[in-house]
């Protein structure tokens, strides 16, 4: 019965964006869960035994990444269906429902203790961005950094920033209403490019003195990485890209920008590996080392979902989580 | 007398693309040479004092770096002239002559006991090639290296993936003549894509499995920076550019290569700080840590250096030395 192999059935209690859950039953084979445990799900999973995973440097499991393209890793089938068509397995979590079906792998067993409708912002954004900054860039104390785009990942990887001692946090937005914001999180200067009288690199080389140590784009812009590039400093100015672009796919940069010494870079989920590494991000939470409570910005029932995708659309929100009939 | 302030006169012994000299003559305020002294010339130079030199992370001097435009940085003028024409400062030495003045931040002195004839190969591709593996991209142990394009520059990256201990080295060039030579050097399987059924970006991580830990764009083409960085393995697969573009300018790249873990770096001179770091290679030169003497595949008088040149562009040689009339 391969086909509950692996997999665990849960009860939903409320997401936005992020996914958490409790285990309301077990597949086949399954001994890492039991009944009633508190897990968060995520998008990209972990079986632990293909190369990728066993490298011990990388989050892009050959298994249960990205390439799933809606079905379970299993039978490449789905578990919800409409009329006898199938409703794919959505981010591998099929969250947007009170139960589901996920594979373990897809599964982070975490403290009972901590309130999943506040660590569940840590199954995507938060922890992307937080992973970004010291996963990825390894951002180092004292040094000038600059984020594209201030929404949740944006704003977390201010926070990342801050708690590494980065000096110059300087936070980049066309939405003015996030200035306020902006400063909870870590950033120590906010620039409208609107407002600005030249290109924004220029701006931001001026105020780094020559360039910044590291660039975020964080909006999913294409087109902003060569200005993230050219933002940072000739000899190790690094930019991290972590938005998935709407529109152009294609990231195209002069080449002097990398001779002169900048490195691009990609951040998917922060570098983070979901089951070795998302429980000590909720410690830390529990700890009061990281920030999440500030980043939920609005709870909505189940039934106004709507609401907050509009609420995401037109910039209001931060997070929104999302709480299912009980 | 600004004018002569940090430069030295020097005689040419002979160089092609690299250069060496014995000190002729110093200018005013110059300590660290005296006449007599043997000097590499390098095109990018060291300054010890500006943000970039400072770092202790970085080769782009902001003083002596690439953006001198064929002048000299005291006064913005040149030596040489025809007819009260000036010659532009060429790469900062202006080296295909008997008599040159130079920059002391672009000369570096090294011990006289060292064959001049060789260790001019130092001076810019081999240590170049060189760096790339050991600086930019740390090649480790055991690991996967492929590199498009065995010039002198490639084979250079093959010979400092060798002596890093990598399990794999593959060259990719359409010239078929290459493939013995490169094994001498330490490419371990030769690629003719001219040779093969299907892209060679697929033939690379097939028997890579799954891609390369590290790929290395050495012909000087923007185009193949995306062979080569899908031609990595996700994860960590890192794709370093080293060559100088004579077409496009504008490096593309689908920007799922990046969100799955890949990294993009450009390397200028393989990272080297010239006065600093030079000196060391000429050590392991003389130690017989690293090979000089097989890159050099001609030897030629000045009165023939056009000959050279149709050498280079033909691919019939590595490295051609030109010998100025004693």
């Amino acid at each position: 019965m391969l086909y509950f192999l692996g997999y665990l059935a849960m009860k939903h209690q409320g997401l936005f964006c992020t996914f958490y859950l409790i285990v309301e039953s077990i597949g086949e084979g399954v001994t890492e869960f039991q009944e009633g445990d508190h897990v968060l799900t995520v998008f990209t999973g972990e079986c632990k035994t293909c190369r990728q995973c066993m490298s011990g440097k990388s989050n892009m499991c050959q298994v249960l990444g990205l390439e799933r393209r809606g079905v379970m890793h299993s039978d490449q089938g789905t578990r919800f269906s409409i009329n006898g068509k199938p409703v794919y397995h959505y981010c591998a979590v099929s969250s947007f429902s009170e139960y589901t079906v996920v594979h373990t792998g897809c599964a982070v067993k975490v403290s009972s203790a901590a309130p999943l409708e506040k660590i569940c912002l840590l199954s995507c954004g938060l922890a992307a961005g937080l992973g970004a900054a010291w996963n990825v860039a390894d951002i180092s104390k004292g040094s000038t950094v600059v984020i594209f785009g201030l929404g949740t990942v944006g704003l977390s990887v201010a926070q990342g920033a801050r708690i590494r001692g980065a000096s110059q946090i300087i936070g980049v937005d066309t939405n003015p209403e996030k200035c306020d914001k902006a400063k909870d999180f870590g950033i120590t200067e906010f620039i409208n490019p609107n407002d600005c009288n030249e290109p924004i690199q220029q701006v931001i080389k001026r105020i780094t003195d020559g360039g910044a140590d590291y660039s975020f784009e964080c909006i999913g812009d294409t087109g902003m990485i060569t200005t993230a590039l050219q933002s940072c400093c000739d000899g190790w100015g690094l930019t991290v890209t972590l938005g998935v672009p709407k529109v152009k796919p294609e990231v195209s940069a002069h080449y002097g920008l990398f001779l002169s010494g900048r490195t691009l870079k990609g951040s998917l989920f922060g570098g983070w590996k979901p089951k070795s590494d998302l429980p000590s991000l909720v410690d830390m939470y529990m700890n009061k080392e990281i920030q999440i409570d500030e980043f939920i910005t609005h709870n909505l029932p189940f039934e106004e979902i709507n609401k907050a995708f509009e609420l995401m659309r037109e910039g209001k929100c931060l997070r929104c989580v999302i709480h299912m009939p009980k």
